[in-house]
């Protein structure tokens, strides 16, 4: 029976691991195909605190040997299914078909972007392609640009960047927005937004970097950045018949601790996070603490 | 009127900054007589994921850096009241006598620990004497170490300690603990925890490290560290006639939003907060968005 078992490793589950390892409550880390998590496929990240400008994948790599170091087990395999006994530990069966027996369970696994799946999206990303106005808008203030969705993560973003750039267009494939109304408000307010309806991006132009994006209503819109926003998935398949989740898919927790005891859950998984490096990994501070004292070590 | 002003320069003030300036919201931080929060006085940190191991001074300079380079402004002074009206902004009064208005504040200003005043805690401070277990505790697996307290920091100190030295003295100066029976009950479990009563600590001996610890009753101990537990102090004296404190002083506060709408508050200043620089740095990140939000940018 082990102490603990992380599931997943982007900064939320490998801060954890950092802190307990230190604990010595010796964590196993599940980490998926790749360890890092989301981060990296990031190429410049300017707002985790201590490095100026670090590739987010060279960031994961340095926690990722830094909870190695300490004495973390990296495992580089995927979680299927997590089930727990009333008051015994949980049961962590892996794709390989190996289950593991531990106290205490971290569901840290993340959510990954809806993708538009559309011409240039790939070969554009972090050429002007984001999917967080928070991380990149930043670099293109007095620029154009355009973010795609009509819910309320659109509308933030949307919002947030006006502030920032010359123009932001609006792009979304219906008559009327998702977001509630008091954002919709808002950004109706805005001089700097225009609302392009009934429309769908096609294709995304460029030669190093994003140069404009074509509408499937023969339209072209010369912009600097294109923000996609158009969902968000959370990677909680595993536990859904084990937690409560929201209506989203999202983990409900409350400081770390879920609807079960012993679960926890840090980072983008959990329901109402804010989707930055910098809060997951405080999350996973924690969540050691958590676990630590459910463990009776605290 | 200034859109926001963050009081105290730690990693909670500082994350903040950072992502309030790449928002375009030109925050100030008035960072008292030196910045960088208590962690300067901290000498190898090994739990902020990124840094293996790094100088409390060096990774806050790191911080501080990166938040002037995107364009927060540092001022060099202290705060001595902040005062508030009915839906107007905040007056910040500095000690010079100047005064700064602003639409939103952010305090973090933090927490200090008492000290024990005595001969030897200066001078093995980071060589022996620490004031965080889950920080330096991992550095004496297997030998004996000291705490000194009775609340429940001390039990905890003392507990977390158990599971990774050969051996605690737990030195307090009544017959009795002040900690919860629980705590008290899991203490007294421990086999390797031994409680010192009735006794003071006169003097820290050692050389280049602290070797030993002289009790008021002439006896010595053998240890490789001692770790004070005596109480924190929260640097909240400025704005207790401003928002809801509770009864130690701390600032009370949901998910960064204090009793007073505009006024934020993130890290170790905050009540029930996990004193761990990453932990005050997630909330920092919360705080900004809070503070965007409140400023109907986000």
């Amino acid at each position: 029976m082990k102490n603990t078992v992380i599931i997943g490793s982007g900064p939320a589950g490998l801060t954890a691991a950092i802190y307990l390892a230190r604990s010595g409550l010796d964590p196993i880390v599940i980490c998926g195909e790749k360890p890092g998590g989301q981060l990296i496929n990031t190429d410049m990240i300017e707002n985790y605190p201590g490095f100026e400008s670090i590739n987010g994948a060279e960031l994961m790599m340095k926690i990722l040997t830094q909870a190695e170091k300490l004495g973390a087990k990296i495992v580089y395999e995927t979680v299927s299914n997590v089930s727990k006994s009333y008051d015994e530990g949980s049961k962590i069966e892996l794709q390989s078909g190996e289950v593991l027996e531990s106290k205490t369970v971290l569901i840290s696994t993340g959510a990954s972007h809806r993708r538009l799946e559309i011409p240039g999206e790939k070969e554009f990303t972090n050429k002007g392609v984001s999917w967080c106005a928070t991380c990149d808008g930043p670099m293109y203030r007095g620029k154009m640009v355009a973010v795609v969705g009509g819910g309320n993560t659109a509308v933030m973003e949307a919002l947030f960047l006006s502030n920032l750039v010359e123009k932001v267009y609006l792009i979304h494939r219906r008559d009327a927005l998702r977001a509630e109304k008091i954002m919709q408000e808002r950004l109706f307010a805005c001089r700097n937004v225009e609302c392009i309806w009934n429309s769908q991006i096609s294709e995304i132009i460029g030669d190093t970097k994003l140069q404009a994006i074509k509408l499937n209503t023969g339209n072209t819109l010369d912009v600097s950045a294109l923000f996609i926003a158009i969902g968000v998935v959370p990677s909680s398949d595993f536990v859904k018949n084990l937690v409560k989740l929201d209506a989203e898919g999202y983990v409900i927790a409350n400081e770390t601790q879920t609807s079960i005891p012993g679960i926890f859950a840090a980072g983008d998984i959990v329901s109402g996070s804010i989707k930055q490096a910098i809060f997951a990994a405080g999350q996973g501070c924690q969540a050691s603490q958590m676990i630590e004292q459910y463990l009776g070590v605290r």
